[in-house]
């Protein structure tokens, strides 16, 4: 099969890889219907986080499940599935709890790759869910959205106790942060401020739900953002970046008793306790537990509700992967889709 | 009247000082009833904060009303009163959300110090809260404690979600921890574990509701705390110190999607991004909003529900506030009362 590996700061290849196979009895393989460059994957690509070895890439997949392993109850092949980037039980105390992205068992859910044709998906029951029927192709998009970007901005606006009557401030946009601002949105925010410099991701912001933007940004952002908020900043902040200027802007963004909600991959941050102590923000983060809100973004996307799908602004086919991390790393791209 | 001063290191004396008087028409004066030495004392008072100039201390208080300013009006004179470290207006949006400790026209409550036999408190209206009637003396320590140590422990298990079916860890067992432990069992939880070198400190911890004791600390504590919780850690941790150490123990001690309530005052303390990123805690911390607990805690001390007074294991008159610092000092005393 064709897959993406990454084999140093900016070297990333499209080539012929063994297909996966069914290594335990709870894995699946899917086949994948698409996939997509995630900003997490630019860490790597930037060199920012080492590449000591070639890397198969990809996190995020739909796909119709093609085979599955012998005690796999619930998923069966012919199934159009949609899973998370962590592979979860979804039965242990944690799970259950709502934080399947730190299942007891829990691993990586693409050890294979997900840029590539095929994905070997471990805990298959747990971690996959199906939807009803075949879906149109014209909600791929937004359902491959739901494998991380939306559910990631879904949990940090969750995270950020985003809800009716809230002041709603996101740092970051991205496509997370964009995401971020839909959630919000469905949530019943009655503000959503992102703070945003480019005029696409401004005009996609706009269209998920953002009622104003601020340009400035770290303190002199926050600033402006208490101007519009009595002085006292955001109810909910979501953090969608991982910087230590990201962090502490959304913190300082955010009422005593506000919450943020942060999901960027922390990159040398380090938060100050003494400012923590004194801030009074409730902080939740962390790798999304995106299977907590599968069934429920998967209604949405087929109600027509929601159109996540819109943060993809490049589609290619897998071949052409190169290209759509470049495009990213560039910022001509906010999202590339990948159709294998 | 005389009043304590903190005039270096180790150095306390109580001495002749001028008695405060109604500054702003929301201002109360109170004559003391009882008032005690505070862990967070013991910072200046160990040179490891800053003394800089001569420092009136103490920030713990119960009296009575001796005179209030032409503004205040549910405050009278001849109530006894118990009230926050925290000056608080008790209407602004952030106090109506309970962060009465970051009110906006938020202040520290005894700026004439309180370790003293009057003091002044402004925004008396929204930061005292009158009991029902005058108390019989044997409530006084009960209803001291209520004005801090009690109310930070209080909001330290709120903030880290006690309640029934919860295993709940405490880091530190000073005053607030102990009272941490008293606060998870009327919360409910299930189980309460204390992390205790000390005799005296396991023993009312066990008196309060402690199920465990833990002797270890640090990562060793951690991995005992898990062995007694399937391996997950408490849902609930209470961090009462301050430290790197016990905010690190906590974070580690506590399940992903748990919460951390962190109320000790942070000293150098530095939260690594990353490893908060992994844990998926949530965090809430800071000083506490007393006030939003106060009428609770009132009425269950006034029922005799709890008897978080214990916690005084020495009973000074005024006049021998230095002895008072000493023995918590040297930990031959958990906390000090003091009688003007």
């Amino acid at each position: 099969m064709r897959g993406t590996v990454l084999y140093a700061a900016r070297d990333v290849r499209v080539e012929d890889r063994p297909e996966p196979m069914i290594e335990k009895p709870t894995d699946a393989i899917i086949r994948l219907a698409a996939t997509c460059v995630c900003g997490s994957d630019l860490w790597p690509y930037r060199g920012e986080d080492a590449v000591d070895e070639p890397r198969p890439m990809g996190h995020e997949y739909v796909g119709i499940v093609a085979e599955v392993g012998g005690d796999v109850r619930t998923i069966e092949p012919g199934q159009f599935v949609v899973g998370s980037f962590m592979a979860s039980d979804n039965t242990c105390e944690i799970c259950a709890d709502g934080f399947q992205s730190r299942c007891v068992q829990g691993e990586y859910a693409t050890p294979t790759g997900a840029q590539a044709q095929y994905a070997r998906i471990p805990l298959a029951d747990g971690t996959l869910v199906a939807t009803p029927g075949m879906p149109d192709d014209a909600l791929l998009p937004s359902l491959l959205a739901a494998s991380d970007v939306l559910g990631t901005g879904w949990f940090a606006a969750v995270a950020a106790d985003a809800g009716p009557g809230k002041t709603v401030a996101v740092v970051g946009d991205g496509a997370v942060g964009l995401l971020g601002v839909l959630a919000a949105r469905q949530l019943g925010a009655e503000r959503i401020v992102i703070f945003s410099r480019h005029e696409d991701r401004q005009k996609l912001a706009l269209d998920f739900g953002a009622t104003d933007i601020i340009t400035e940004r770290g303190d002199e952002g926050v600033a402006q953002l208490k101007e519009l908020n009595k002085g006292i900043g955001a109810h909910s902040t979501i953090e969608a970046v991982g910087t230590q200027e990201a962090m502490m802007q959304a913190i300082r963004a955010t009422r005593a008793g506000g919450h943020v909600g942060f999901v960027g991959v922390s990159h040398g941050v380090s938060i100050p306790g003494r400012e923590l102590f004194g801030a009074q923000v409730h902080l939740l983060g962390g790798p999304a537990p995106v299977r907590r809100f599968l069934p429920e973004l998967i209604e949405l996307i087929g109600n027509g509700e929601i159109d996540p799908g819109k943060v993809f602004d490049l589609d290619l086919p897998l071949d052409e992967a190169a290209e759509g991390y470049r495009a990213m790393d560039e910022r001509r791209a906010i999202k590339t889709l990948l159709r294998p």
